[in-house]
Protein backbone atom coordinates (compact mmCIF):
# COMPACT_ATOMS: atom_id res chain seq x y z
CA UNK A 1 0.00 0.00 0.00
CA UNK A 2 1.16 3.49 -1.01
CA UNK A 3 1.07 6.53 1.36
CA UNK A 4 -1.87 7.23 3.04
CA UNK A 5 -2.88 11.07 2.26
CA UNK A 6 -4.43 11.57 6.04
CA UNK A 7 -3.05 12.18 9.30
CA UNK A 8 -2.97 8.47 10.63
CA UNK A 9 -2.47 7.76 14.23
CA UNK A 10 0.88 6.92 14.55
CA UNK A 11 -0.04 3.54 16.01
CA UNK A 12 -1.11 0.22 16.45
CA UNK A 13 -4.10 -0.23 19.69
CA UNK A 14 -5.93 -2.19 21.20
CA UNK A 15 -5.34 -5.25 20.77
CA UNK A 16 -3.21 -4.71 18.01
CA UNK A 17 -0.83 -3.28 20.23
CA UNK A 18 -0.34 -5.83 22.58
CA UNK A 19 0.65 -7.84 20.15
CA UNK A 20 3.18 -5.00 18.96
CA UNK A 21 4.36 -4.84 22.69
CA UNK A 22 5.13 -9.16 22.21
CA UNK A 23 7.20 -8.64 18.80
CA UNK A 24 9.86 -5.64 20.05
CA UNK A 25 12.87 -7.96 19.90
CA UNK A 26 15.03 -8.96 17.11
CA UNK A 27 14.19 -11.33 14.60
CA UNK A 28 15.46 -13.22 11.01
CA UNK A 29 11.82 -11.56 10.06
CA UNK A 30 11.67 -7.83 10.42
CA UNK A 31 7.74 -7.29 9.70
CA UNK A 32 7.43 -3.38 8.37
CA UNK A 33 3.71 -2.61 9.07
CA UNK A 34 1.43 0.05 8.98
CA UNK A 35 -0.94 -1.06 11.25
CA UNK A 36 -4.24 0.61 9.10
CA UNK A 37 -3.88 -1.14 5.86
CA UNK A 38 -5.99 -4.05 4.84
CA UNK A 39 -3.47 -5.69 3.02
CA UNK A 40 -0.92 -5.48 5.93
CA UNK A 41 -3.34 -7.35 8.08
CA UNK A 42 -3.10 -10.16 5.73
CA UNK A 43 0.68 -10.73 6.25
CA UNK A 44 0.48 -10.15 10.08
CA UNK A 45 -2.39 -12.85 10.69
CA UNK A 46 -0.18 -15.44 8.50
CA UNK A 47 2.82 -14.59 10.73
CA UNK A 48 0.77 -15.25 13.95
CA UNK A 49 -1.37 -18.24 12.30
CA UNK A 50 2.36 -19.59 11.52
CA UNK A 51 3.97 -19.09 14.83
CA UNK A 52 6.86 -17.54 13.22
CA UNK A 53 9.06 -15.20 15.06
CA UNK A 54 9.31 -11.49 14.10
CA UNK A 55 10.26 -7.90 14.68
CA UNK A 56 7.04 -5.27 14.71
CA UNK A 57 8.20 -2.08 13.17
CA UNK A 58 5.78 0.44 12.23
CA UNK A 59 6.58 2.29 9.13
CA UNK A 60 5.41 6.26 9.98
CA UNK A 61 3.86 6.77 6.81
CA UNK A 62 4.97 10.49 6.82
CA UNK A 63 8.54 10.20 7.87
CA UNK A 64 10.04 6.29 7.02
CA UNK A 65 13.06 5.74 8.78
CA UNK A 66 16.35 5.77 6.59
CA UNK A 67 16.75 2.29 6.42
CA UNK A 68 13.50 1.11 5.57
CA UNK A 69 13.68 3.43 2.61
CA UNK A 70 17.33 2.29 1.71
CA UNK A 71 16.15 -1.75 1.78
CA UNK A 72 12.52 -0.80 0.02
CA UNK A 73 12.52 2.49 -1.91
CA UNK A 74 9.11 2.48 -2.76
CA UNK A 75 8.50 2.64 0.91
CA UNK A 76 5.77 -0.22 0.24
CA UNK A 77 4.10 -1.78 3.64
CA UNK A 78 3.74 -4.38 4.12
CA UNK A 79 6.75 -5.80 3.72
CA UNK A 80 9.22 -8.57 5.41
CA UNK A 81 12.86 -7.35 5.70
CA UNK A 82 14.82 -10.75 5.55
CA UNK A 83 18.52 -11.29 5.69
CA UNK A 84 18.82 -7.05 4.64
CA UNK A 85 16.98 -7.74 1.70
CA UNK A 86 13.08 -6.11 1.71
CA UNK A 87 10.01 -8.13 0.15
CA UNK A 88 7.02 -6.67 -0.17
CA UNK A 89 3.29 -7.07 -1.73
CA UNK A 90 1.20 -9.15 1.14
CA UNK A 91 0.30 -12.33 -0.98
CA UNK A 92 3.90 -12.49 -2.05
CA UNK A 93 4.89 -12.39 1.47
CA UNK A 94 2.36 -15.08 2.54
CA UNK A 95 3.96 -17.65 0.09
CA UNK A 96 7.22 -16.76 1.49
CA UNK A 97 6.52 -17.78 4.80
CA UNK A 98 5.77 -21.23 2.96
CA UNK A 99 8.62 -21.87 1.44
CA UNK A 100 11.20 -20.24 4.02
CA UNK A 101 9.66 -21.78 6.99
CA UNK A 102 8.47 -25.47 5.64
CA UNK A 103 8.86 -26.94 8.91
CA UNK A 104 6.27 -23.97 10.96
CA UNK A 105 3.34 -26.13 11.20
CA UNK A 106 0.23 -25.12 10.61
CA UNK A 107 0.52 -24.56 6.88
CA UNK A 108 -1.50 -22.25 5.01
CA UNK A 109 -2.02 -24.18 2.13
CA UNK A 110 -3.34 -27.73 2.09
CA UNK A 111 -0.92 -30.20 1.20
CA UNK A 112 -3.03 -31.44 -1.56
CA UNK A 113 -1.84 -30.02 -5.13
CA UNK A 114 -5.93 -29.96 -6.45
CA UNK A 115 -7.26 -28.49 -3.45
CA UNK A 116 -4.09 -26.03 -3.18
CA UNK A 117 -5.05 -25.08 -7.01
CA UNK A 118 -8.29 -24.41 -6.05
CA UNK A 119 -7.26 -22.32 -2.91
CA UNK A 120 -5.38 -20.55 -4.98
CA UNK A 121 -8.36 -19.35 -7.67
CA UNK A 122 -10.43 -18.92 -5.00
CA UNK A 123 -7.81 -16.30 -3.28
CA UNK A 124 -7.25 -14.77 -7.17
CA UNK A 125 -11.25 -14.17 -7.21
CA UNK A 126 -11.19 -11.83 -3.70
CA UNK A 127 -8.41 -9.88 -5.09
CA UNK A 128 -9.58 -9.64 -8.58
CA UNK A 129 -13.83 -9.36 -7.42
CA UNK A 130 -14.34 -8.66 -3.54
CA UNK A 131 -11.95 -6.46 -3.17
CA UNK A 132 -12.13 -4.50 -5.88
CA UNK A 133 -15.94 -4.14 -5.36
CA UNK A 134 -15.42 -3.43 -1.82
CA UNK A 135 -13.21 -0.62 -2.29
CA UNK A 136 -15.38 0.50 -5.22
CA UNK A 137 -18.64 0.65 -2.70
CA UNK A 138 -16.38 2.89 -0.09
CA UNK A 139 -15.68 5.38 -2.30
CA UNK A 140 -19.40 5.21 -4.74
CA UNK A 141 -21.23 8.59 -4.68
CA UNK A 142 -24.96 9.19 -4.88
CA UNK A 143 -27.92 6.89 -4.39
CA UNK A 144 -27.64 5.26 -7.55
CA UNK A 145 -23.67 4.16 -7.69
CA UNK A 146 -23.87 3.18 -4.06
CA UNK A 147 -26.55 0.86 -5.00
CA UNK A 148 -24.70 -0.84 -7.97
CA UNK A 149 -21.58 -1.17 -6.35
CA UNK A 150 -23.45 -2.80 -2.91
CA UNK A 151 -25.32 -5.37 -5.45
CA UNK A 152 -21.89 -5.84 -7.46
CA UNK A 153 -20.18 -6.92 -3.35
CA UNK A 154 -23.27 -8.61 -2.54
CA UNK A 155 -22.63 -10.81 -5.65
CA UNK A 156 -18.77 -11.12 -5.32
CA UNK A 157 -19.35 -12.44 -1.76
CA UNK A 158 -22.39 -14.61 -2.40
CA UNK A 159 -20.29 -16.49 -4.97
CA UNK A 160 -17.33 -16.93 -2.53
CA UNK A 161 -19.44 -18.26 0.05
CA UNK A 162 -21.30 -20.90 -1.97
CA UNK A 163 -17.77 -22.36 -1.87
CA UNK A 164 -17.11 -22.55 1.59
CA UNK A 165 -16.89 -26.01 3.26
CA UNK A 166 -16.64 -24.74 6.70
CA UNK A 167 -16.22 -23.31 9.27
CA UNK A 168 -13.19 -21.38 7.15
CA UNK A 169 -13.16 -21.93 3.36
CA UNK A 170 -11.01 -25.32 2.84
CA UNK A 171 -13.08 -26.51 5.76
CA UNK A 172 -11.69 -27.28 9.37
CA UNK A 173 -8.25 -25.67 8.21
CA UNK A 174 -7.98 -21.80 8.50
CA UNK A 175 -5.83 -20.92 5.63
CA UNK A 176 -4.66 -18.53 2.83
CA UNK A 177 -7.59 -17.82 1.64
CA UNK A 178 -9.25 -17.16 4.76
CA UNK A 179 -6.59 -14.37 5.03
CA UNK A 180 -6.80 -13.01 1.92
CA UNK A 181 -10.33 -11.78 2.47
CA UNK A 182 -10.48 -11.85 6.65
CA UNK A 183 -9.50 -7.60 6.50
CA UNK A 184 -12.12 -6.75 4.30
CA UNK A 185 -14.16 -8.93 6.26
CA UNK A 186 -12.89 -6.81 9.69
CA UNK A 187 -14.18 -3.78 8.21
CA UNK A 188 -17.56 -4.48 6.95
CA UNK A 189 -18.63 -2.33 9.38
CA UNK A 190 -17.74 0.91 7.70
CA UNK A 191 -19.54 -0.27 4.68
CA UNK A 192 -22.39 -1.16 6.96
CA UNK A 193 -22.66 1.97 9.00
CA UNK A 194 -21.96 4.59 6.03
CA UNK A 195 -23.42 2.44 2.78
CA UNK A 196 -26.11 0.16 3.71
CA UNK A 197 -24.29 -2.79 3.43
CA UNK A 198 -25.75 -5.54 5.36
CA UNK A 199 -24.29 -9.36 5.21
CA UNK A 200 -27.48 -10.74 5.82
CA UNK A 201 -28.37 -9.58 1.85
CA UNK A 202 -25.49 -11.88 0.38
CA UNK A 203 -26.22 -15.19 1.85
CA UNK A 204 -27.24 -16.93 5.32
CA UNK A 205 -23.59 -19.13 4.53
CA UNK A 206 -21.88 -15.94 4.26
CA UNK A 207 -23.36 -14.69 7.87
CA UNK A 208 -21.89 -17.68 9.32
CA UNK A 209 -18.31 -17.63 7.10
CA UNK A 210 -18.01 -13.86 9.26
CA UNK A 211 -19.04 -14.91 12.60
CA UNK A 212 -15.88 -17.73 12.29
CA UNK A 213 -13.24 -14.96 11.15
CA UNK A 214 -14.45 -12.72 13.40
CA UNK A 215 -13.68 -15.02 16.17
CA UNK A 216 -10.43 -16.09 15.01
CA UNK A 217 -7.79 -15.06 17.34
CA UNK A 218 -5.47 -13.98 14.84
CA UNK A 219 -7.61 -11.56 13.30
CA UNK A 220 -8.74 -10.44 16.62
CA UNK A 221 -5.40 -9.69 17.87
CA UNK A 222 -4.12 -8.04 14.79
CA UNK A 223 -6.91 -5.48 15.18
CA UNK A 224 -6.80 -2.09 16.55
CA UNK A 225 -9.83 -0.16 18.07
CA UNK A 226 -12.12 0.57 15.68
CA UNK A 227 -12.70 4.26 16.01
CA UNK A 228 -9.14 4.65 15.08
CA UNK A 229 -9.82 3.20 11.46
CA UNK A 230 -12.81 6.34 10.79
CA UNK A 231 -10.66 9.28 9.90
CA UNK A 232 -8.70 7.10 7.18
CA UNK A 233 -11.90 5.61 5.72
CA UNK A 234 -13.52 9.07 5.65
CA UNK A 235 -11.94 10.18 3.20
CA UNK A 236 -12.56 6.93 1.28
CA UNK A 237 -16.56 7.57 1.92
CA UNK A 238 -16.38 11.48 0.58
CA UNK A 239 -14.20 9.96 -1.80
CA UNK A 240 -11.36 12.47 -1.66
CA UNK A 241 -8.65 9.67 -0.56
CA UNK A 242 -5.47 10.14 -2.71
CA UNK A 243 -3.68 6.86 -2.16
CA UNK A 244 -2.48 5.06 -4.59
CA UNK A 245 -5.99 2.23 -4.37
CA UNK A 246 -7.84 5.04 -4.25
CA UNK A 247 -6.78 6.59 -7.69
CA UNK A 248 -6.46 2.98 -9.04
CA UNK A 249 -10.26 2.63 -8.08
CA UNK A 250 -10.99 6.17 -9.67
CA UNK A 251 -9.17 5.51 -12.92
CA UNK A 252 -10.63 2.08 -13.69
CA UNK A 253 -7.39 0.34 -13.10
CA UNK A 254 -6.58 -2.81 -11.15
CA UNK A 255 -5.60 -2.25 -7.63
CA UNK A 256 -1.91 -1.68 -6.83
CA UNK B 1 -10.57 -16.55 -20.95
CA UNK B 2 -13.74 -16.49 -22.20
CA UNK B 3 -15.73 -17.51 -25.53
CA UNK B 4 -13.94 -15.01 -27.61
CA UNK B 5 -16.15 -13.37 -29.95
CA UNK B 6 -14.87 -13.89 -33.66
CA UNK B 7 -15.07 -16.78 -35.93
CA UNK B 8 -11.17 -18.21 -35.02
CA UNK B 9 -9.88 -21.14 -36.48
CA UNK B 10 -10.50 -24.29 -35.25
CA UNK B 11 -7.36 -25.61 -34.41
CA UNK B 12 -3.44 -25.00 -34.01
CA UNK B 13 -1.65 -24.58 -37.29
CA UNK B 14 2.28 -24.65 -37.87
CA UNK B 15 4.68 -25.58 -35.20
CA UNK B 16 1.79 -25.93 -32.36
CA UNK B 17 0.54 -28.35 -34.95
CA UNK B 18 3.34 -30.22 -34.73
CA UNK B 19 2.94 -30.27 -30.97
CA UNK B 20 -0.73 -31.11 -30.75
CA UNK B 21 0.09 -34.02 -32.95
CA UNK B 22 2.74 -35.75 -30.25
CA UNK B 23 0.01 -35.13 -27.69
CA UNK B 24 -2.84 -37.55 -28.54
CA UNK B 25 -2.82 -40.53 -26.21
CA UNK B 26 -4.18 -40.20 -22.76
CA UNK B 27 -2.73 -39.11 -19.83
CA UNK B 28 -2.96 -37.85 -16.00
CA UNK B 29 -3.56 -34.58 -17.79
CA UNK B 30 -5.62 -33.54 -20.20
CA UNK B 31 -5.16 -29.99 -21.42
CA UNK B 32 -8.19 -28.13 -22.59
CA UNK B 33 -6.62 -25.48 -24.83
CA UNK B 34 -7.46 -22.77 -27.06
CA UNK B 35 -4.30 -22.08 -29.27
CA UNK B 36 -5.02 -18.53 -30.17
CA UNK B 37 -4.93 -17.41 -26.40
CA UNK B 38 -2.04 -16.01 -24.89
CA UNK B 39 -3.14 -16.77 -20.82
CA UNK B 40 -3.26 -20.38 -22.73
CA UNK B 41 0.01 -20.29 -24.03
CA UNK B 42 1.76 -19.59 -20.87
CA UNK B 43 0.04 -23.06 -19.25
CA UNK B 44 1.15 -24.78 -22.20
CA UNK B 45 4.75 -23.47 -22.20
CA UNK B 46 4.76 -24.39 -18.54
CA UNK B 47 3.80 -28.15 -19.80
CA UNK B 48 7.03 -28.29 -22.24
CA UNK B 49 9.20 -26.46 -20.38
CA UNK B 50 8.88 -29.30 -17.67
CA UNK B 51 8.21 -32.23 -19.72
CA UNK B 52 5.27 -33.31 -18.01
CA UNK B 53 3.08 -35.61 -20.05
CA UNK B 54 -0.67 -34.37 -21.34
CA UNK B 55 -3.36 -35.51 -23.93
CA UNK B 56 -3.75 -31.74 -25.83
CA UNK B 57 -8.02 -31.31 -26.94
CA UNK B 58 -8.59 -28.17 -28.55
CA UNK B 59 -11.55 -26.66 -27.03
CA UNK B 60 -13.71 -25.36 -29.79
CA UNK B 61 -15.63 -21.98 -28.24
CA UNK B 62 -18.56 -22.35 -30.42
CA UNK B 63 -19.12 -26.06 -29.87
CA UNK B 64 -17.62 -27.00 -26.50
CA UNK B 65 -17.44 -30.54 -25.86
CA UNK B 66 -20.35 -31.75 -23.40
CA UNK B 67 -17.86 -33.66 -21.21
CA UNK B 68 -15.60 -30.54 -20.73
CA UNK B 69 -18.57 -28.16 -19.95
CA UNK B 70 -19.62 -31.27 -16.84
CA UNK B 71 -16.43 -30.48 -15.30
CA UNK B 72 -15.85 -26.97 -16.01
CA UNK B 73 -19.49 -25.61 -15.73
CA UNK B 74 -17.68 -22.00 -17.07
CA UNK B 75 -16.07 -23.25 -20.18
CA UNK B 76 -12.57 -21.75 -19.51
CA UNK B 77 -9.73 -22.16 -21.03
CA UNK B 78 -6.88 -23.14 -20.49
CA UNK B 79 -8.27 -25.65 -18.21
CA UNK B 80 -6.59 -28.87 -16.83
CA UNK B 81 -8.83 -31.93 -16.29
CA UNK B 82 -7.00 -34.27 -13.79
CA UNK B 83 -8.31 -37.46 -12.23
CA UNK B 84 -11.98 -36.05 -13.48
CA UNK B 85 -11.42 -32.46 -12.18
CA UNK B 86 -11.20 -29.21 -13.60
CA UNK B 87 -8.49 -26.69 -12.80
CA UNK B 88 -8.45 -23.13 -14.60
CA UNK B 89 -6.20 -19.58 -14.43
CA UNK B 90 -3.04 -19.64 -16.26
CA UNK B 91 -0.90 -19.02 -13.27
CA UNK B 92 -2.71 -21.38 -11.03
CA UNK B 93 -2.30 -24.07 -13.39
CA UNK B 94 1.63 -23.36 -13.73
CA UNK B 95 2.04 -23.55 -9.68
CA UNK B 96 -0.14 -26.82 -10.14
CA UNK B 97 1.99 -28.10 -12.08
CA UNK B 98 4.83 -27.31 -9.64
CA UNK B 99 3.38 -28.70 -6.52
CA UNK B 100 1.89 -32.28 -8.05
CA UNK B 101 5.17 -32.81 -10.26
CA UNK B 102 7.95 -32.41 -7.99
CA UNK B 103 10.07 -34.78 -9.37
CA UNK B 104 10.14 -33.49 -12.81
CA UNK B 105 12.89 -30.96 -13.36
CA UNK B 106 13.78 -28.18 -14.18
CA UNK B 107 11.52 -26.54 -11.91
CA UNK B 108 10.40 -23.05 -13.27
CA UNK B 109 10.55 -21.17 -9.58
CA UNK B 110 13.89 -20.59 -7.86
CA UNK B 111 14.61 -23.07 -5.00
CA UNK B 112 15.72 -20.02 -2.91
CA UNK B 113 12.75 -18.68 -0.52
CA UNK B 114 13.69 -15.05 -1.67
CA UNK B 115 14.39 -14.98 -5.17
CA UNK B 116 11.05 -17.21 -5.17
CA UNK B 117 9.44 -13.83 -3.72
CA UNK B 118 11.08 -12.15 -5.86
CA UNK B 119 10.10 -14.36 -9.03
CA UNK B 120 6.46 -13.44 -7.73
CA UNK B 121 6.37 -9.97 -7.30
CA UNK B 122 7.39 -9.49 -10.93
CA UNK B 123 4.88 -12.44 -11.99
CA UNK B 124 2.52 -10.27 -10.38
CA UNK B 125 3.95 -6.90 -11.85
CA UNK B 126 3.11 -8.32 -15.62
CA UNK B 127 0.11 -9.20 -14.52
CA UNK B 128 -1.35 -5.56 -13.08
CA UNK B 129 1.10 -3.62 -15.35
CA UNK B 130 2.47 -5.11 -18.31
CA UNK B 131 -0.54 -7.07 -19.90
CA UNK B 132 -3.33 -4.70 -19.13
CA UNK B 133 -1.23 -1.49 -20.30
CA UNK B 134 -0.78 -4.18 -23.44
CA UNK B 135 -4.57 -4.77 -24.23
CA UNK B 136 -5.00 -0.83 -23.71
CA UNK B 137 -2.86 -0.50 -26.55
CA UNK B 138 -4.18 -2.73 -28.75
CA UNK B 139 -7.63 -1.48 -28.04
CA UNK B 140 -6.91 1.86 -28.26
CA UNK B 141 -8.88 4.07 -30.86
CA UNK B 142 -7.23 7.57 -32.18
CA UNK B 143 -3.93 8.72 -32.22
CA UNK B 144 -4.05 10.66 -28.42
CA UNK B 145 -5.20 7.58 -26.92
CA UNK B 146 -3.06 5.33 -28.61
CA UNK B 147 0.40 7.62 -28.31
CA UNK B 148 -0.80 7.54 -24.15
CA UNK B 149 -1.23 3.76 -24.55
CA UNK B 150 2.36 2.97 -26.13
CA UNK B 151 4.14 5.68 -23.56
CA UNK B 152 2.68 3.66 -20.91
CA UNK B 153 3.76 -0.07 -21.91
CA UNK B 154 7.17 1.17 -22.68
CA UNK B 155 7.03 2.17 -18.89
CA UNK B 156 6.21 -0.71 -17.96
CA UNK B 157 8.49 -2.93 -20.02
CA UNK B 158 11.15 -0.69 -19.28
CA UNK B 159 10.80 -1.34 -15.47
CA UNK B 160 10.45 -5.12 -15.82
CA UNK B 161 13.76 -5.41 -18.14
CA UNK B 162 15.71 -3.40 -15.79
CA UNK B 163 15.00 -6.96 -13.45
CA UNK B 164 16.37 -9.20 -16.15
CA UNK B 165 19.43 -10.87 -14.73
CA UNK B 166 19.72 -12.21 -18.64
CA UNK B 167 19.03 -13.84 -20.66
CA UNK B 168 16.03 -14.63 -18.94
CA UNK B 169 14.55 -12.73 -15.87
CA UNK B 170 16.45 -15.08 -12.89
CA UNK B 171 19.14 -15.69 -15.11
CA UNK B 172 20.33 -18.86 -16.63
CA UNK B 173 17.07 -20.58 -15.72
CA UNK B 174 13.95 -19.94 -17.74
CA UNK B 175 11.26 -19.22 -14.91
CA UNK B 176 7.57 -18.51 -14.25
CA UNK B 177 8.55 -15.05 -14.88
CA UNK B 178 9.35 -15.19 -18.79
CA UNK B 179 6.51 -17.29 -18.76
CA UNK B 180 4.17 -15.26 -17.70
CA UNK B 181 5.37 -12.44 -20.16
CA UNK B 182 6.23 -14.64 -23.07
CA UNK B 183 2.97 -14.39 -24.84
CA UNK B 184 2.71 -11.03 -25.13
CA UNK B 185 6.20 -10.79 -26.67
CA UNK B 186 5.15 -13.44 -28.95
CA UNK B 187 2.30 -11.13 -30.07
CA UNK B 188 4.08 -7.91 -29.98
CA UNK B 189 4.05 -7.87 -34.21
CA UNK B 190 0.71 -7.14 -33.82
CA UNK B 191 1.17 -4.15 -31.59
CA UNK B 192 4.11 -2.99 -34.16
CA UNK B 193 1.95 -3.14 -36.75
CA UNK B 194 -0.95 -1.58 -35.85
CA UNK B 195 -0.33 0.81 -33.50
CA UNK B 196 3.22 1.83 -33.75
CA UNK B 197 5.07 -0.05 -30.99
CA UNK B 198 8.60 0.08 -31.06
CA UNK B 199 10.27 -2.25 -28.71
CA UNK B 200 13.76 -0.62 -29.82
CA UNK B 201 11.69 2.65 -27.57
CA UNK B 202 11.28 0.57 -24.71
CA UNK B 203 15.16 -0.09 -23.77
CA UNK B 204 18.36 -1.69 -25.31
CA UNK B 205 18.01 -4.45 -22.16
CA UNK B 206 14.70 -5.19 -23.25
CA UNK B 207 15.34 -5.72 -26.90
CA UNK B 208 18.29 -8.21 -25.84
CA UNK B 209 15.53 -9.75 -23.59
CA UNK B 210 12.75 -10.31 -26.71
CA UNK B 211 15.74 -12.22 -28.32
CA UNK B 212 16.12 -14.42 -25.96
CA UNK B 213 12.17 -15.14 -25.26
CA UNK B 214 11.24 -15.64 -29.06
CA UNK B 215 14.10 -18.13 -29.67
CA UNK B 216 12.90 -20.38 -26.86
CA UNK B 217 11.79 -23.41 -28.32
CA UNK B 218 8.66 -23.82 -25.41
CA UNK B 219 7.64 -20.31 -27.03
CA UNK B 220 8.22 -21.19 -31.13
CA UNK B 221 6.64 -24.84 -30.62
CA UNK B 222 3.55 -23.50 -29.10
CA UNK B 223 3.37 -20.58 -31.58
CA UNK B 224 0.65 -21.06 -34.81
CA UNK B 225 1.29 -19.31 -37.96
CA UNK B 226 1.27 -16.03 -37.57
CA UNK B 227 -1.40 -15.15 -40.03
CA UNK B 228 -4.33 -17.06 -38.33
CA UNK B 229 -4.26 -14.78 -34.98
CA UNK B 230 -4.74 -11.68 -37.60
CA UNK B 231 -8.46 -12.48 -38.14
CA UNK B 232 -8.77 -12.26 -34.13
CA UNK B 233 -6.91 -9.53 -33.05
CA UNK B 234 -8.88 -7.03 -36.14
CA UNK B 235 -11.72 -6.90 -33.92
CA UNK B 236 -9.78 -6.02 -30.64
CA UNK B 237 -7.70 -3.44 -32.98
CA UNK B 238 -10.96 -2.22 -34.29
CA UNK B 239 -12.47 -2.38 -30.21
CA UNK B 240 -14.75 -4.39 -31.34
CA UNK B 241 -14.03 -7.35 -29.40
CA UNK B 242 -16.74 -8.79 -26.81
CA UNK B 243 -14.85 -11.13 -25.15
CA UNK B 244 -14.75 -10.95 -21.44
CA UNK B 245 -10.88 -9.67 -21.92
CA UNK B 246 -12.47 -6.44 -23.81
CA UNK B 247 -14.97 -5.72 -21.91
CA UNK B 248 -13.20 -5.85 -18.85
CA UNK B 249 -10.69 -3.31 -20.36
CA UNK B 250 -13.58 -0.92 -21.50
CA UNK B 251 -14.85 -1.13 -18.52
CA UNK B 252 -11.50 -0.44 -16.43
CA UNK B 253 -11.93 -3.54 -14.24
CA UNK B 254 -9.25 -5.99 -13.66
CA UNK B 255 -8.74 -8.72 -16.59
CA UNK B 256 -10.57 -12.05 -15.61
Amino acid sequence: MAPPDVDIFPHATGKAAELVARHESPQEIVFWSGWFCPFNQRAWIALEERGIPYQYKEVNPYKKEKHFLEINPKGLVPAFEYKGKALYESLVLTEFLEDAYPDHKPHLFSSDPFTRAHQRIWIDFITKSVVPAWQRLLMAQGTEKQDAAREELYAAQRKFAEQVKGPYFSGEEFSLVDIAIAPWIERERIVTEHRAFKSTQVSKEYVTYVGHILSRPSVINTSSDQEKYQPIYDRYLRDEAQSEAAKAIRAGRPLP
